[in-house]
């Protein structure tokens, strides 16, 4: 019965890791993917910032547009932080898997502030979009500050 | 009154250009731009060919995930086409602005396509989504073919 359960336990944990890694063929796949994902994002998410730091006219539906699109991008890099993915061309800090429970927090941060944007930008309030702006690249900016080399 | 109209005119074409720029401060920032988004769409796209093609176990509900983001991406690369982005690190041809009719009609055939493999997946029939992913992959290849250095 031990053994049956040993060599249960190895083939999910087989399973598991397969799963894990076979989203990405490389390491560098997984790189150029997650560094893709922020560089949209951060593209639509500055130009919800060029409105409510008035550098750009305010205009809801763009609003609303960009921030389902970051709401929508947040979700994606974290799944290309997986092992061997430490070294290569990127800015990761070794931090991201010495302390995954913490990275993986302020992923989720983000990630919520990130849907609380969207639904402010969906009510067309330029106020309650410029709190939320500001509530998403905190987690933006401590995610940084912790996990990316400068 | 023909010196008001071309006033008009011209303050209107300024205003134009002014807005097709403004989207991106300098020509590298686009050319990454629409890069990182055909890098992210085309991962999702990947993941659909791998379950069409038999490469991995076909799963109706991270197909329908898939074609959601790939319809949503699909989008936006084409803002990023601007005049003055024909030089720098891209593999985008002359043709491009050459041919923008041309060019124009691809990226929407290809938003087209997406748009129908999103649908497609909807339903969660493999069938339909082998057919949808298909001709979306027929719609990239089109574009890459008249309008993608190798």
């Amino acid at each position: 019965m031990k053994k049956l359960t040993l060599i249960l336990f190895t083939l999910f944990a087989m399973g598991s890791m397969t799963a894990a890694h076979a989203q990405f063929a490389k390491a560098e796949d997984a790189i150029k993917y997650r560094k893709a994902a922020f560089t949209v994002m951060g593209t639509h998410f500055a130009r919800i910032g060029a409105m409510v730091q008035g550098k750009a006219p305010f205009d809801a539906k763009l609003a609303a547009e960009n921030a389902e699109l970051v709401a929508s991008l947040s979700k994606l890099p974290w799944a290309a932080f997986g092992e061997g993915t430490d070294l290569g061309d990127t800015k990761a800090k070794p931090e991201i898997w010495k302390d995954s429970a913490k990275f993986k927090a302020a992923a989720e941060k983000m990630q919520l502030e990130a849907g609380k944007l969207a639904q402010a930008a969906q009510t067309g309030k330029e106020d309650a979009i410029k709190a939320a702006f500001s509530a998403t690249g905190g987690s933006c900016k401590a995610c940084h500050d912790d996990f990316r080399s400068k």
